[in-house]
C-alpha cells in the first residue's frame, strides 16, 4: 500500500506527484499514457493578467499566487530533473486591431487597475517598437512585464524525470476508477481490474475527472481547444503576443528557440478530438493578420485537447466528495500556471490534513452540497 | 542482369514497370520509399479538359489520350492486383466566384470549344443543383462530364502489388546514379555502390530526374505543391470541384468515401519541403469559400511534394540524353492523369524499339540539343 495514489500523469498530476514525494510520501502515479492530454497542447502562458476575466478575482489571485512560485518551482525542477523548462520573463503583450479591439483593451486595462496589477498602455508605435513583427495595422498595445511563459512540454518531461528522481512510482495503465471501500477513497482500479491500495488518493484527470463511476459527479467537461505549433521563427517575436483581431482572441507563445505556439479555439463540443478545416483555418488568418511573417513558417504540429473546464473556470481543489479523495483538476485554460500552487496546496494537504488558504476559496463547497 | 532497370517507384516507374514486365522483359524498379515522392500527394484528377492552358495543345492531346486509357487501365490494374483503385468517373466542375473569375470561365470555354472539347456552361443555379454544398455565392460554372478522378494512393499500392505479381523485382535502395559504360547507360548505380546492370534504363525520378551525376542535365526542376486531406466529408461532394476565387485556383477532389483532397500551391521554391502557415491557409480559405461546410471536416493531413516541373509543362518521354536511357518524367501536374500512356508508350519503345507516335512530340529534341 502506498501513502498516495495518484489518477493523472500530466502536468498537475505529476507536479503533486513529486511535491508531495519531496516530503516523504510514498506516492504511485497511474496514467497510460502521461502527457498526452491538455498538457501537450498547453501553450505555457503563465498569464494571470492578461487571462484574467472580468468577476474572476479569486482565480485571479491564485493565478498571481502561482506565478510568484513558479521562478522557484522551475529552478526546484531544474536541478531535480537535470532538464531545462524555458521559462520566459519577457512580459506579455495585448494588442489590438479595430476600434471594438482597441476600446476591449482600454476595459482590460481598466480592469487591471481597480485590482493594483500593472500593466502600461502603449501607442501604436510604443507597440510596434516593441515587437517589430507585428502588423502595421496595430491599433494599440497593453504590455504585461510580469506575465511570462514556459514551454509546457519541457516541463511535463522534466516532472516524469523529478518525480522519479523522487521515487515516484508510474505505472502505464488506464485508471478505471477510484477504490471505495466503506464510502471512502482507497486508491485507484486499474483498468486490468488490479487495485492501487492508497491512504489517500489524487484526482488529477483533467477533463475526464467528471465522471468516473465510483465517485460522485464533478462539475468538470471537456472544453476543446485547437493549437498549431510553427517552426522557423527563431528572432521573431520577443515574448508572448495576444491579440484581438476583430473580436476573436489569438495569442502567439515563442519557446524553444524557433518554435511558435498559436493558439487556440474554444469549442464546446464535448470529447470531440477532431482537428478542423475551420479551427486551423481561423487561428493561422488570425497569427497572420498579427503578425504577417507567420504565413512563411512551417506548419509543423495541429492538435486538438480538452481543458477541464468548470463552471466558473475555476480549478478544484482540495478534499474531494468522499473521504480520502483529494482533487487537482478543473484547471480550464491555466492548468501550466496554476501547476506549482496546485501541487505545493495539495501536497500540504496530503502531508498535514489542512488544506493552505490559498486554495480555500477553490474547493467543490463554493457550488454547495453536491 | 536485367532487361530493364527502372529509377523511381512512384506511379509512372510502377506502371512502366509493370507494362514492361507484362511484354515478357525482366524488370528492376530501384527505389528506397516507394510512391513517398509527389505521388503521394497527388489529387488524383484525370482532367485534361479543365487542366488544358493556352497553348498547351499537344499536352492536351496527350491527356485525352491518356484519359482514354484509363478505364481498361484502372480494370487491369485492379484484375492483376486484386485492389481496387477508385476510379470516379462523375465529372468535374469548375465555378467562379466574382466577375473576373466567370470572364476567366467563359474564356476557358471558348478554348475548349475552339479545341472540340465538350464543356458545358451553367448557370448559378445549375451549378449549384449539381453540387448542392456549393456556396450561394457562386457564380456561375462550367461542367465537363469527361473529366474524372482516381485515388492516386490507392493506384499505386495497386501498382505495387500488380507489378510484383507480374515479376518486377523491387530493390528499396536508393538510386545514386546511371551507370555509364562506353558513353551508354547500362543499368543503375545504387547508394550502397552496387550496380543493377540492365539493357535498358529507364528514368522515372520525378522532380529529382534532372541532375543525376553521369547524365547530361534535363530540363526537369521541382514546383512545390502542398495539399491537404480532409475526412468527414462523405456525400458532401458528388465529384471534383476546381473553382476560381478571386482568380487563385483551388481544387476538392473526392475519394475513399469520406475523403477530400484539396490542393494545391504551385511555388518556385527548390526542393523545399516545408508545410507552410500561409500555404495551408489559402487553400484551407479557400476551400471554405467554395463550400461552407468544408470549415467542419477534419485535417487529418498536410503535405509538400514537388511536381517535376518542364519548360512547357509537358513530361520529357522516349530516348533520353544517352543510348539505353529512356525517359519517364517531368510530368509535373499531371502525373496521375498521364500514367497509362507514359506506361504504354515506353513499355512499347522498351519492347520494339520504337516510340509511339502519341509520345512522339515529348522527346527532349523539342528543346533542341542539349
Amino acid at each position: 500500500m502506498t501513502d498516495v495514489a495518484v489518477a493523472g500523469g500530466g502536468l498537475v498530476g505529476l507536479a503533486v506527484a513529486w511535491r508531495a514525494a519531496r516530503r516523504g510520501l510514498s506516492v504511485t502515479v497511474v496514467d497510460d499514457a502521461p502527457g498526452t492530454g491538455a498538457s501537450l497542447a498547453a501553450a505555457g502562458m503563465l498569464a494571470p493578467v492578461t487571462e484574467a476575466g472580468y468577476r474572476e478575482e479569486a482565480l485571479l489571485r491564485l493565478g498571481a499566487a502561482s506565478l510568484e512560485r513558479w521562478p522557484a518551482f522551475a529552478a526546484e525542477l531544474e536541478a531535480d530533473s537535470g532538464l531545462q523548462v524555458g521559462l520566459r520573463t519577457a512580459g506579455t503583450l495585448v494588442v489590438g486591431f479595430d476600434e471594438d479591439d482597441v476600446r476591449e483593451l482600454d476595459a482590460l486595462h481598466a480592469f487591471q487597475r481597480e485590482l493594483g496589477l500593472v500593466a502600461q498602455r502603449l501607442t501604436p508605435r510604443e507597440t510596434r517598437r516593441r515587437e517589430p513583427a507585428l502588423a502595421t495595422r496595430v491599433r494599440g498595445g497593453l504590455l504585461v512585464e510580469g506575465d511570462h511563459s514556459v514551454d509546457g512540454r519541457a516541463v511535463h518531461a522534466a516532472l516524469l524525470a523529478a518525480a522519479e528522481a523522487a521515487g515516484v512510482e508510474l505505472r502505464r495503465e488506464r485508471v478505471a476508477d477510484v477504490a471505495v471501500d466503506g464510502g471512502r477513497a482507497a486508491g485507484l482500479v486499474l483498468a486490468s481490474g488490479e487495485p492501487v491500495a492508497a491512504g489517500a488518493t489524487v484526482l488529477a484527470l483533467g477533463a475526464h475527472s467528471g465522471a468516473l463511476p465510483g465517485v460522485p459527479a464533478l462539475p468538470v467537461r471537456p472544453v476543446k481547444g485547437q493549437v498549431l505549433r510553427l517552426a522557423g521563427a527563431d528572432g521573431l517575436l520577443g515574448g508572448t503576443v495576444r491579440a484581438l483581431v476583430r473580436g476573436r482572441h489569438v495569442y502567439l507563445v515563442p519557446y524553444g528557440g524557433d518554435r511558435l505556439v498559436v493558439g487556440a479555439t474554444v469549442e464546446d463540443r464535448g470529447f470531440d478530438a477532431r482537428v478542423t478545416a475551420g479551427g486551423v483555418h481561423d487561428l493561422l488568418h488570425d497569427a497572420v493578420e498579427v503578425v504577417p511573417e507567420v504565413e512563411e513558417l512551417e506548419l509543423v504540429e495541429t492538435l486538438a485537447r480538452w481543458r477541464p473546464g468548470t463552471p466558473d473556470n475555476a480549478p478544484l481543489l482540495g478534499p474531494g466528495p468522499l473521504p480520502g479523495l483529494v482533487l487537482a483538476t478543473g484547471h480550464h485554460r491555466n492548468g501550466v500556471l496554476l501547476t506549482p500552487v496546485t501541487a505545493e496546496a495539495t501536497a500540504e494537504l496530503l502531508a498535514t490534513g489542512a488544506l493552505p488558504g490559498v486554495a480555500a476559496p477553490f474547493t467543490t463547497d463554493r457550488f454547495g452540497r453536491t
